[in-house]
């Protein structure tokens, strides 16, 4: 669109109120909803078919024509016909020659073909400028409306032109593209639909194994082990007593994890003496999924706080309670209130609390539309600074949880010591060696590594721009 | 603004630094700002007025002419003065020939004129080319940037030219345009700013109905069946016990209303052989506020956590606990720990924290900015498999509770069953037919209906788009 | 781009996949992974070095030359190098005039240079188009696709088709450019990415003051006054007691602070009798941080629940129930039921959770994604209507709770009312004065007075838009 100011009076006057004609080839769902939606937007849409008659189910303002006459008829032609029929298209070869093709398919399987759809469309048709674009995008989502799911579609193509077409007519329907280059990346966008939450598969398997282990940790010590040696069925701590033993200790593991690689980074960083060799990717792939490992071990907290506020609830609690009263009453005797002990129970609670606070107000933060209304000096300080707080204070109520424990006798079980001292070793690790980086001796020329400085020089200019992964 | 690329160095050397200018007709409150913020984007800005004097409330850098002389210096005139007033363009008639007017009035009831006001405008005025836009932005917040309020600006208009400058206008200003099509759609977009939730109308009165229908009935047997037959004033339960008996009902029973519908497209799916036709209209509607449904009763189920997590702070709680050890220590007796009440006791919690805990995961997952960055395999994964795994926890949650309660003699007073047991009426018929759905003999013909296939075939190609509401 | 209907069959023959080419200026972090994303998303990219030769860091598909050679080869430069190197620059003016020059630089301190670095690059090199850009992101975010963290590029200049074609390439990048006028708004976007949650400041450190002042107030009364006249140490009420105080208190006062600014705007409007005076400068200030002061109090008032709920988990808790039990067990007594206290308690609870139910609604309708997806109407009432309704709410929680404490006779301790009460004096203010300002012998006057209507009238047009900010 030319807005050049000097030419509006010209434009105007000009054949502006002619709609573009777009065709869609195929009368399927897609192609139907499609069609529908464009002559909303004001676009004149002719259906190429195999059988050139309107259907009931047809726009009623849509023209049905052969698929040869359709295509002549505008210079869009959108296929919403499934790759296996693709073939038939190579008779109208000529007739396509220099339009713009929309491959809008998605298949059934991850890398179901070894060339994407895409591709095989341009190879069948070299004349035509190919156009991935839509596949992201359902008939329900175009249908109902912007609010429902994801309205990013994404467009690549060999022609810049032609995606240029497309990506205006993605906007004129309300939905935003995303130019992703060349039609190399058909691939890729072609599998996007088909991707179930790839970034989130690690943090999930991982923490449900943390989840399977400490079941059966737990289970031994304290049901397994009453059972055997003192004959008492605690089988009923199942469902809440070892669920909130494995949700604290699951959720402070995975939040040390989130900052383990950043430590491990500097590390490597350190000893390198350059931060322009490239980290192994074991390392890189564990960074781009912290934000997942975290929200995972936010997921446990939560669970954690909801089981430890419904304890007082429970009947094992009350009747607990009520029988210890009782002893003391028919022994005519009242325990004293040690400060001690209440120090220890209110300051371990206290810092659940502020920890668990934290913890949600990350989480807050991860939203993308928060983050996306923060510049990176503010991101950085949240997800660096107060996430290095949250997992102090998640650590603290932890050892102060088991401060009070150690004071019980019964803590080895089996040899087996009590599940949360197993959960300590990770995040004290990490909090330890944290605190040695923060040493000046280590912390200078860490700085220095990071804004570029190298052992063994190299020349480089540098921008201003943070740009270490380790310094989230 | 012209890309192309062969052709910027052309475009760089032109009258690039020559700001385009607009008119603006008005000096009220949002002409104003909007000349302001225009100002600010680089834009040269003209005011029409009746009396053609500068105010000390006028942009300084801005222009004031008579309405005449202001139109004839731009090629866009917007129109920031109320319907009532449009009349005494009719005589600029011929300067406005040609140019682009832009309606940016809002009326003050839904449906006031039978004519929306660009309609109106493009009427009185047949030679100017009418845009609605802007009527969605408030002069508040265009003053106080992007983060306040909405920046969807709805734009459309009969000349598509027009429409496009006024979109790279409102891009300009920052904010985000959405063409809605031809000025026939100026009345939905006058419209919009004076909607008050509509799509959550349906899910709040519901909700309420419920709630005064479960109150009464809660009444009826908590509150006034004690006091007639045993005399006892529980009117403080109206505060908290009777609320915490509403929520969890009214949160299952919505919950189950979000997925009914599904259940019985489904079904006139099956009977007719075919996805091609039409649903009635009352079902269309039921699928459309399907997420605020689901949203209201995350509501009520969060109330409910509420209420149940403050049950041992409150007074009457703790004295009925106190009384109770008491007894039995006067009786010198000792209740024994009951195994099963124990296994029910915590399993009903269990259920009931993780019911909530995946609620809460779908609540999260329908922000906007959430669903929007998930593809749609993994948005029907959430919502379909997470939320039939909720149903499942919560109908099951009350089912376990209601277990502990069937031991109670005293469940039936003046022939009323306990409210939960009405609660479990709609979901269990759910969860009953969507079991009898996924067996083979069913699932296979309701798969191949919603992949195209007709009982009584017509033609038909199809696209490997998911369509159909009831998939989800 | 061209779109124009009429001409897409004659561009789509043109030079449409002649690449365009980009020269980037330095090889530091930030220029190396712009250029290959600019790469990936179809641009040509000329690095122009010191030293002519490619490293293994530089993408395989960049070419690298001096900057003379590079200059040469694009229309478009972008400056990736610090501002202290720009002198080298001057030489090249002859190259670079006419060439659009981008400068992503950003400083270490704010203000650190009187004039900005994009103004002091476009006075070096007066013939070329200077557009600021892409300093908000970091490479990290460039490198790690959308979601980490913000996507939005502002972008200024005082060429308007130069910032068009950076605008263009921001937007092919997947990033959203946002247009902030001319040159002269460069300082601040050079200051964005330094700035610290500026809008913030304000609530944090007010909540800070009014923490540390309850703090010892608490201290004083709770801890100090038992232990000078009991000698009891209290000292453990540190960690949850005196916290569960405090936070409630800030978060009323925080809220009531949200409403303060409106109703003080309106009596000012009400005696000027206008609507078109400046609010004073600190209530202008005051209302643009509403928002961060009503989220700060959220979280004090979510901190509050989560001390509030812990309570029954408390060992001291705990010990001083059974202490009450058995000291009447040993007595051989039963306290009644008090049915009043039954009443308060439950209602004072009751009025706390609807209150914190509506204060998490408003809340997440404050969220970016969810205000955006709303229109003007709908945010005014919820932040207003709501928002009084939670404030009502609160302060009856807080009053119901106060009416069991007035029993007590203990409530004055070294003329030291109770805390809460403090906390109750900004709220009732606000509540009292709106209660005034509602009836119609005030509302009717400040009605018009919003809607244009002067005292003493001058001239004005208006448009049906809501401006004034004291209408929130």
């Amino acid at each position: 669109m030319n807005t050049n100011p000097s030419n509006i009076m010209a434009l105007t006057s000009n054949t502006s109120n002619k709609k573009e004609t777009v065709c869609i080839f195929g009368t399927g769902d897609f192609g139907r909803v499609l069609g529908c939606k464009m002559i909303q937007s004001g676009y004149s849409v002719v259906f190429g078919s195999r059988q050139a008659q309107t259907s009931s189910l047809i726009p009623k303002d849509a023209e049905v024509l052969s698929h040869a006459e359709a295509a002549q008829k505008a210079a869009i032609i959108i296929i919403a016909i499934p790759r296996q029929y693709y073939n038939f298209l190579t008779p109208l070869a000529e007739i396509l020659h220099g339009k713009v093709l929309v491959d809008v398919s998605n298949n059934l399987k991850l890398n179901q073909y070894s060339q994407s759809n895409a591709e095989y469309l341009a190879q069948l048709i070299p004349g035509a400028k190919v156009v991935k674009a839509f596949n992201t995008v359902s008939a329900w989502a175009l249908q109902s409306g912007p609010l429902d799911a994801s309205q990013q579609v994404f467009v690549c193509g060999d022609d810049k032109k032609a995606k240029q077409i497309v990506m205006d007519i993605v906007r004129a329907l309300g939905l935003t593209p995303l130019d992703q280059g060349s039609l190399l990346a058909a691939q890729e966008i072609e599998n996007y639909p088909l991707q179930l939450f790839p970034m989130w598969k690690f943090p999930i398997f991982l923490s449900l194994g943390l989840t399977a282990f400490f079941f059966f940790y737990s289970l031994t010590r304290d049901v397994i082990y009453p059972y055997v040696y003192e004959n008492k069925d605690f089988s009923f701590f199942i469902a809440i007593s070892i669920p909130n033993r494995i949700c604290p200790i699951v959720a402070l593991i995975l939040l040390a994890l989130v900052y383990l690689p950043g430590v491990l980074a500097a590390i490597i960083q350190l000893y390198r003496g350059t931060k322009y060799s490239r980290f192994p990717d074991w390392l890189d792939k564990w960074m781009l999924c912290r934000k997942q490992l975290g929200l995972v071990a936010l997921a446990f907290a939560f669970l954690h706080v909801l089981y430890t506020l419904i304890i007082p609830i429970r009947y094992y609690v009350r009747w607990r309670m009520n029988s210890g009263v009782l002893s003391q009453a028919l022994n005519n005797r009242t325990d004293p209130f040690i400060n001690t002990y209440g120090w220890l129970n209110d300051s371990y609670l206290a810092l659940g609390i502020l920890g668990f606070f934290l913890f949600v107000l990350l989480g807050i933060t991860s939203l993308p539309s928060v983050s996306n209304s923060v510049n990176w000096r503010e991101f950085r300080f949240v997800q660096s600074k107060l996430g290095y707080l949250t997992l102090i204070l998640c650590t603290a109520h932890t050892l102060v949880y088991g401060g009070k424990q150690f004071l019980n006798v019964s803590s080895y079980r089996w040899y087996l010591p009590n599940a949360y001292m197993l959960s300590l070793i990770v995040p004290c690790i990490v909090l330890v060696v944290k605190f040695v980086l923060v040493f000046p001796c280590l912390d200078k020329p860490l700085t220095q590594i990071r804004q570029g400085w190298e052992r063994n020089p190299r020349y480089s200019e540098q921008s201003n721009h943070i740009i270490n992964k380790s310094a989230v």
